[in-house]
């Protein structure tokens, strides 16, 4: 059974902090949008669909606190600052900025009720983005059956499982429907350097749910390829634009240039939350810089030496559409050619 | 000025402990066969021609002591024991072997001489392996300059500098002869986990070296090429059969298929002492699989946990021949195709 990356019930909101896992479990209550931020930025919740979920959560929170003290033009005020900072919490995944989109639609579209009213509809509807979150990652997952190989041994990256999820996942959501079918599948887990999201994260809720799997270092999966030893490669996606193009966690572009040159099948699995219409290729999406210290932490330099080496560190890299076997959503399986398959299915 | 990782005077063998680098420059004294296969096996000290040399040294070493207390027999008895005991330390590279076959041939072809006759002779071939070494390295990074484009960004993996040679390196050898005329060059360097031999060794030795250089996880390659800032791809090799196929760190093979994919030069550089010509191609070269603990150390899992964590570490991948754009040694650089050129070059 997967463990839940979010707790929430009117008006109380708990993370698992996942900067802490594997080493220890431990829900972190958000009180309050910076709360959130701080936990967006730090990356005790990631997962592009998970940071939308938690963050329309927290503007339900924010949103009742205001409710009873600001009058209306005050609460809507302070509702679009807080979102928008939110929003600026991380650049690339572009569920955070649809799932607030959501739901500011739903105080403008109510702009003359009671601030009270407006928070239970906020409510309703940040519920609502989890649960449909929920089903549409079951459906991923179901619909991914249909890609899997007889005996399929799977090598994803990062982690786009339950813990990046409303609680069932992407990539992932394929391995636990096929888990539920006792289908035969075995998962190879890339580290995922510099922050190890697949050493951390992604093996352990696969041990959690007793998914046989083994760890790789990054390095590792080429080699693997070379032996036969995989069927099928398997990510989740932060964005996507409309020509097919994915930003995913640092690596996935290797992976997918790997996979084709070894004739192995990729795909990226997503919801179509994922999906930026408004990009027509992936040179435009902005790519989140991190802090040198991710990496360097491990290898204890003298501090004064630390602070003159150079460390490029993007968080996330955009796989060409083309090196992409296809694109595992809730409403089916794109195809190539992928702009077709997209404006088909989804526009 | 490059620090060499090894200081001998006869007979007297020091070894900087790379395990400890960056935060402590350690030299240890190595005064057994043990402590050598011990020193080896550990990582304390690494590099395909480094090994080698070191090995040299220690059978020195011990014959040294054997000279003083063994009659004829038994000093040629010891010293076969100790050749082969040393041989096992570690399987992929062949410069070991490679150099402890040339340290046999001085005393099997001196069979009537006294113990310290033989001695004396060891030690001359021991400091003659070590000064071919180092002006092979010297020679591998001149030939390098020719294929070096300007302002080049060169990306490499693991560490293939003075540390891991006797004192100049082979793909960093190339790097210092660019150095050395003061051309406009900068080094991408690949971590590579999961010991850290880029971020802990290269990134070292190239900043003492004031060499322009970035740190960058293994993962994050692919996206530099992408975005065309890779222009040479230089790596190192512990092995390399007939028909140019290339055994080196983990993550090589992929560097290798990466840059194809983006019409990025990939070369190894070596010396000759790093060709098996008993091998006639890659997949004969056995692969050292190394603890699961080397990548788990990171992710502090519970012991119980832990145990039962499936890891798949080998410590090297064979890069076909066929990938690479050539190969870079002291006698000069073999192009495609490669058996041909090894054949006409080095036989």
């Amino acid at each position: 059974m997967q463990t839940s990356a979010v707790k929430y019930a009117p008006y109380k909101l708990k993370i698992i902090d996942q900067t802490v896992l594997p080493y220890s479990l431990t829900y972190i209550q958000i009180s309050s949008i910076e709360d959130c931020y701080q936990a967006i930025k730090k990356l005790k919740v990631r997962g592009a669909p998970l940071i939308g979920i938690v963050a329309a959560y927290s503007i339900v929170i924010c949103a009742s606190r205001l409710s009873k003290r600001c009058s209306l033009a005050e609460f809507i005020d302070q509702l679009d600052i807080s979102l928008e900072y939110l929003k600026s919490s991380r650049p690339t995944a572009v569920n955070l900025a649809w799932a607030l989109n959501r739901m500011r639609m739903v105080y403008t579209s109510l702009g003359g009720e009671k601030p009270k009213s407006i928070v239970l509809a906020l409510n309703a509807e940040a519920e609502k983005i989890h649960r449909e979150d929920y089903e549409s990652c079951r459906q991923i997952g179901l619909n991914g059956l249909k890609i899997l190989p007889d005996k399929a041994n799977i090598l994803t990256h990062c982690n786009a499982g339950s813990l990046a999820t409303g609680g069932w996942g992407t990539a992932l959501g394929v391995v636990y429907a096929a888990k539920e079918k006792n289908l035969d599948i075995h998962v190879y887990v890339d580290e995922t350097r510099p922050l190890g999201q697949g050493a951390r994260l992604t093996l352990w809720e696969l041990m959690q749910s007793k998914v046989p799997c083994t760890l790789i270092a990054d390095s590792m999966a080429a080699s693997l390829m070379q032996e036969g030893k995989i069927d099928l490669v398997l990510f989740g996606a932060d964005r996507i634009t409309r020509n097919g193009d994915v930003a995913n966690k640092i690596g996935s572009y290797a992976l997918a240039v790997l996979a084709k040159a070894h004739k192995i099948p990729c795909y990226a699995a997503a919801p179509v939350s994922t999906f930026d219409f408004s990009l027509p290729s992936g040179d435009k999406i902005p790519i989140e810089q991190r802090d040198a210290q991710e990496i360097l932490q491990f290898y204890k330099y003298d501090r004064n030496i630390s602070k003159m080496i150079q460390v490029y560190n993007p968080a996330f890299d955009v796989t060409p559409g083309i090196f992409l076997t296809g694109i595992i959503t809730e409403l089916g399986i794109l195809g190539q050619p992928l702009e077709k398959s997209i404006t088909k299915l989804l526009t």
